[in-house]
């Protein structure tokens, strides 16, 4: 059983050809040329299904489209996605359906990453979790009892803007001092700049102090794998920070493992370490049997699968 | 259709005869008599559905019982229950069982104010709300799709111990700046007490600055409700905090619609419009829509209701 699982960005198409079970066959990218407008974006989705047709002999079951903006119960529609000008309401599912005779689905990348992590990566070994996505910003999605969670609405699971500090750090969202001011990565790197502008000596202010922007979370890690302490303390302390936030929701809805993925992710030891460590400091002991912290390695691909996974179980 | 709910207390047992359809018919107090250890206790229970049996003709169709504790995810067993020396792990399903001949089953009181409300208060208008229990502490249960949302052991719903600031007040809960700590009818009087003490030509010093313990959070509304600029201030801020705490709870959970019971919930609207207005300044705005906080006025028989229908509905 095949599908198209597709990732619709503000720059990028990532698209896959997935079997349901050897996963991802083949994958391209393509620009989403946004600036050309609503039409010729969902011309560019019906290039992508076409190609991902063209890669098969097989009948493809349906589209799954990861999506940023608000997402309809339904799964059809998205509203006001950022960085996709001229997209106010936009009926995906039908225009795919005239585009490509295809039934298309749409959902948001983070819970697309907790589908696609639940049925093809370290998911699959638990009935319920909290995925998080660390990249520019800090996804959610939450899986309960293999399915997604989705509230009343089909929002639930916004993960980087719950409050630990409502004093603290503004991010891009309205919820100041929310967890995604102190990680994401837009804010993990400024945050970073702070600190490595004391210590000119050291070699990531060296490396960095004439564009900050250039610096990666990645680049951070890997200077703790060296031993530079200042990295090692850039990455704790968010770390720590990201140990409260999991306390909140493990006290919320009493889903104890937590997975993580994308870019910050890669930071590994040097975060979750220390967000094991602050998170079990505040939560209640009824809560500790069975918490844990780990890694997913699907990348990128835990969308694209997680998009295949709405065409296979016809969510 | 009738059936027995109890609230189990440190110090008193209450019970109630319940009809599904016509609510709460009788309803009694017990003192719990902890002291004298599990035995008897659980006599003391069995005394009090004995007493319920006797006030009707009907057959009783099972117990409910709210608990403090961590329940089994099958409710029959209680573990660890705060002030009642001498429990550790109690199948209650099963002494009440030999003791009463009737099914029973054990659910938090949190938890069964949520049912109850969903069955016979407010709820009834909502398919999914988020229930807040004010009183010494803050309990909290949620309500998804007409069901309780348990989470992965039962322990879903400790919206007391969410963290607004993590470098925060300290209630007696692990989680430092956990939104009880502002919020909780101890550490509401607390706060109060500091800001009183800075006021003494304020009637509330006069009444309370020799015992600041006497402080009742409904003594500071009244005050409130007389036009005391001071304890306006003193629930604006506790709402204000509460608000950020709602944020949370909307974010992770897409359940817009909250509502709140108990002893300084009656503080009405001097607390629930500042968390309103703080809530929504901080929510996304994807999420204003539908949002609202409601107070619930069944009081104390919310948990009793809640706990009836553990029985009526085989949970």
């Amino acid at each position: 059983m095949q599908a198209a699982g597709i990732d619709l960005g503000g720059t990028g198409i990532k698209a896959a050809l997935v079997d349901r079970k050897r996963g991802i066959l083949e994958q391209f990218s393509m620009p989403t040329e946004a600036d050309k407008g609503l039409d010729h974006v969902l011309g560019r989705l019906a290039e992508a299904v076409e190609k991902i047709k063209s890669l098969t002999d097989e009948p493809l079951q349906g589209i799954g489209i990861g999506s940023p903006g608000v997402i309809s119960l339904d799964r059809t529609t998205v509203s006001h996605p950022p960085n996709l000008p001229g997209w106010l309401t936009v009926d995906i599912a039908r225009e795919m359906k005239e585009r490509t005779g295809l039934t298309a689905r749409v959902e948001n990348d983070a819970n697309l990453a907790a589908l696609g992590s639940s049925r093809f990566g370290k998911g699959q070994d638990y009935d319920s979790f909290i995925m998080l996505t660390l990249g520019t910003g800090l996804g959610g999605g939450i899986i309960f009892n293999r399915e997604l969670f989705r509230g009343s609405t089909g929002a639930a699971g916004e993960l980087g803007h719950v409050i630990i500090d409502y004093n603290g750090l503004a991010s891009n969202s309205r919820a100041r001092g929310g967890i995604e001011a102190y990680l994401g990565q837009r804010f993990l790197s400024r945050n970073a700049a702070v600190a490595i502008h004391k210590e000119p000596d050291n070699p990531l202010y060296k490396r960095f102090h004439q564009n900050f922007e250039d610096l990666d979370p990645l680049e951070i890690c890997l200077e703790a794998d060296k031993g530079n302490q200042l990295a090692i303390r850039i990455l704790q302390d968010a770390g720590e920070k990201l140990g409260y936030a999991i306390v909140n929701y493990v006290h919320i809805l009493d889903i104890r493992t937590v997975i993580l993925s994308g870019g910050v992710a890669k930071a590994g030891k040097w975060l979750i370490e220390p967000a094991r460590i602050s998170a079990i400091e505040r939560m209640m002991p009824s809560y500790h049997e069975g918490f844990d912290i780990i890694y997913e390695k699907l990348g990128n691909s835990a969308a694209l699968l997680g998009a295949s996974s709405l065409a296979f179980e016809n969510l």
